[in-house]
């Protein structure tokens, strides 16, 4: 069985209700203080990974979008044991590129990887994904349109 | 800083090493011991989520491969504290699919979320995936052409 505490449990939905709260607020800056100096991200988007937070692309990103963003973590499910945990949801994102009049819905999967830092869970690693189509007469499509 | 002893790294990296032995040996009940009874996963291929172990699909996917299977997981990074542990690589796939002449290679991304269980590391949460291209113009093909 895990070791989860009810207080690490809570502190991490916590970061995860403020992950929220600052994706559907644009605020880059926000969303920069969650996470560790030395994070690494394996983003929807190449490369396979990148080191560290940047909030200028956060804030560059988060302007391809006009009007409101929903952003919805579901699903979570929290393991945790002193200051290291891991967290994995469905998420859903749900914005309109700049330039369109309609709004696309991603659904797709999350895993962090998260350590105390200070009394702070602080998101050291960000994994976020959705899985792709084994067809090659179709290119390898990514699965962009699952729902849970 | 992580919490992560030198023994919690080391048995990690065992049962990394121990499912790179399973995959080029397509072993698939030794892969299936990698995991708990509780395994979800977030598979290169749909759906978003599967839960349970299940060595009888494993073994059906081994048998998609014809000759040598290649299974290379690079550039490892283990964070744990007591019973819980995240892991991040970048994984590499050699195979050749029944019916072809040709070997394909997959780069992936890979976060696991390890639980220890009466002392041995087990696979809690996997999770593998490719990027993808944000272009709807090419049908948002799934980056399998990246390397590290």
């Amino acid at each position: 069985m895990t070791a989860t505490t009810t207080t690490a449990d809570t502190e991490i939905r916590a970061v995860l209700a403020e992950r929220e709260r600052a994706m559907r607020a644009r605020d880059a800056d926000a969303l920069g203080e969650l996470f560790t100096d030395d994070l690494v991200s394996f983003s929807l988007a190449p490369p396979l990974a990148s080191e560290g937070r940047d909030v200028e692309a956060l804030r560059a990103w988060l302007a391809t979008f006009d009007g409101p963003i929903e952003f919805e973590i579901t699903e979570a499910v929290i393991e945790a044991d002193g200051d290291i945990a891991f967290a994995r949801s469905i998420n859903r994102l749900t914005a309109t590129p700049k330039g369109s009049d309609t709004p696309f819905t991603l659904w797709f999967r999350s895993t962090l990887g998260l350590r105390r830092v200070d009394g702070n869970w602080l998101i050291a690693h960000d994994h976020g994904s959705t899985p792709f189509y084994m067809d090659p007469s179709t290119g390898f499509r990514a699965a962009i349109d699952l729902v849970p």
